[in-house]
């Protein structure tokens, strides 16, 4: 199951509105085949993974519950499955849309299978974040980047940031990038920095997830000079309207102070990836504007360390809604 | 020696100008006697350790050459343990103090017993860091502790800190203050806040740093309230002037954001301490103010980290020169 989600983590930011599902099918502890939702959300993790498989008696891991309704644009993967005749499914999280929950489990029982649930679900619900935060609260899941200074700063006094983390740090950020549906730069940002907020990394050029500049005024929008043009950079009147966005499920906010502190004001931060360069700055400028904190005690308790680890020179903490 | 060492951590802040040597003496697989450098630098640690105990044929971990030195307040401890007999000494640090450097070792050897260096000799140093320190630059070592929220912050607009970090981040940093001889916060921190900077741990209330505030101005020093009189609150002209106190090996620097970018402008900081709370504050007072940096290329390549975890939901991170 974990080889799924490994899988299921490189569709995502590029199958909204579906899911990024993994599957991988193993008989006699040998791999027969893997599968992952592909660009666009078709084909299907299980799809993908029973082509052209011969799968009678196997063991089949898929990190959703295989769907249960049928599109115009493929049959329902129950319905695959159970043609294919495995002896085992075994499901990492249940499928939250109304459409499939339970049903493709129904389905798979009354195909004759084993059905096995529950397998490293929050893991696999962590990497199909996005199409879990969509189905449940209607909005995409949102990840901050900060790129801080021991202190805290993001930039000299004179804005220039470049650089404080080191190599291995911004290759990581730019595998985040790839990992998103849409980008989000503040305006002022855009406006000093002209940031192209492309993927930089070979073999992955061809993930260009679409650009939004955050700016309440639309005529501001409309005078910004931006880098390159596909796919068109959107307007973002507020963090709000990222719910509105056709096939946004994972939005990776990049900056600066002000875009940052107006999606954690909103309550619009999911996830916080932190960069951190053993470097000291002094006076300089703070990753984050006014949060819209009143008191000390209202701070505490809204994020957990999820992971950490050395990225080069830098240390990288990823923490979570707690 | 790692036990010796251990030890050594004990007498840290209380020997100054004595260095605070660990020393576990060791026959047949089993400890003898332990001994660490006492209060006010006396008795030493070897001295300790062989009180009353026959040492003959024995290994002695000691954490530094012991001294060839003799004083009026007691006898050198090589001809101490040359008395004992040992069949062997164990150092980890050779004594930079030119009055013993290599001299101890040699009167071990004349002496009849076996000697073996540098073992764990980086953590002895690093344990005993304020005697090095004064020995080969003239100056005791300083550690700097900043507690901040995860974005860089020590306090809202509106100066309210209580409390960012958690109770076991607090008691940790009240051990390393029984552990430093001289506590140093900046006067508006003073002003402010009325700081104690004492020791507030069952069993260690008898440990009593001495305390300065730092400021050029000595009227205003003059004009402070200060918390309890003993020991008396000094005054520190300037970061460089800790140089010229005696008896202090080890200093501890509180805050705030001033008196923190004095030191590091100054280049006076060894190690420094962070303890991070899982918050987010944003608009608030930074950690730091202005250190002089004027291009961030000038930033890097200072500072590694040494060690890092958890206490309770804070992080500690410890930084060293690099």
């Amino acid at each position: 199951m974990a080889s799924a989600i490994a899988l299921s983590w490189r569709g995502r930011g590029r199958t909204a509105p579906n899911p990024n599902v993994g599957c991988v099918i193993v008989r006699d502890g040998r791999v027969l085949s893997r599968g992952w939702t592909q660009p666009g959300g078709r084909p299907h993790a299980e799809a993908m993974a029973l082509e052209g498989v011969e799968a009678t008696g196997a063991d089949v891991y898929v990190t959703l519950e295989p769907c249960a309704h049928e599109s115009n644009r493929g049959p329902a993967c129950s319905d695959l499955l159970v043609d294919a005749r495995p002896a085992r499914v075994i499901i990492a999280a249940r499928d939250p849309d109304p459409r499939t929950n339970g049903k493709g489990i129904d389905r798979l029982r009354a195909g004759g299978m084993e059905v096995i649930e529950d397998m490293l679900a929050e893991d696999a619900r962590r990497a199909m974040a996005g199409f879990f935060m969509r189905q449940q609260k209607g909005r995409p899941h949102v990840t901050l980047k900060l790129a801080t200074s021991l202190d805290g700063q993001v930039a000299l006094p004179d804005g220039s940031s470049q650089w404080i983390t080191g190599p291995e740090a911004r290759a990581h950020a730019h595998i985040e990038r790839a990992m998103a549906d849409m980008i989000v730069a503040g305006r002022r940002t855009v406006e000093a920095d002209s940031p192209t907020l492309n993927v930089r990394i070979e073999g992955l050029g061809n993930r260009a997830p679409s650009r939004a500049v955050l700016t309440s005024d639309v005529s501001k929008f409309a005078q910004l000079r931006l880098q390159a043009e596909t796919p068109a950079w959107r307007h973002l009147e507020s963090p709000e309207a990222i719910a509105n966005m056709e096939g946004v499920d994972h939005v990776l906010v990049e900056g600066g102070a002000g875009a940052a502190a107006a999606f954690i004001a909103a309550g619009l931060v999911d996830r916080l990836l932190l960069y951190r360069a053993p470097i000291l700055i002094g006076t300089g400028l703070s990753a984050l504007g006014d949060i819209g904190l009143a008191r000390l005690e209202d701070a505490h308790d809204q994020w957990q360390l999820i992971e950490t680890r050395m990225l080069g020179k830098d240390r990288l903490e990823v923490y979570e809604r707690a």
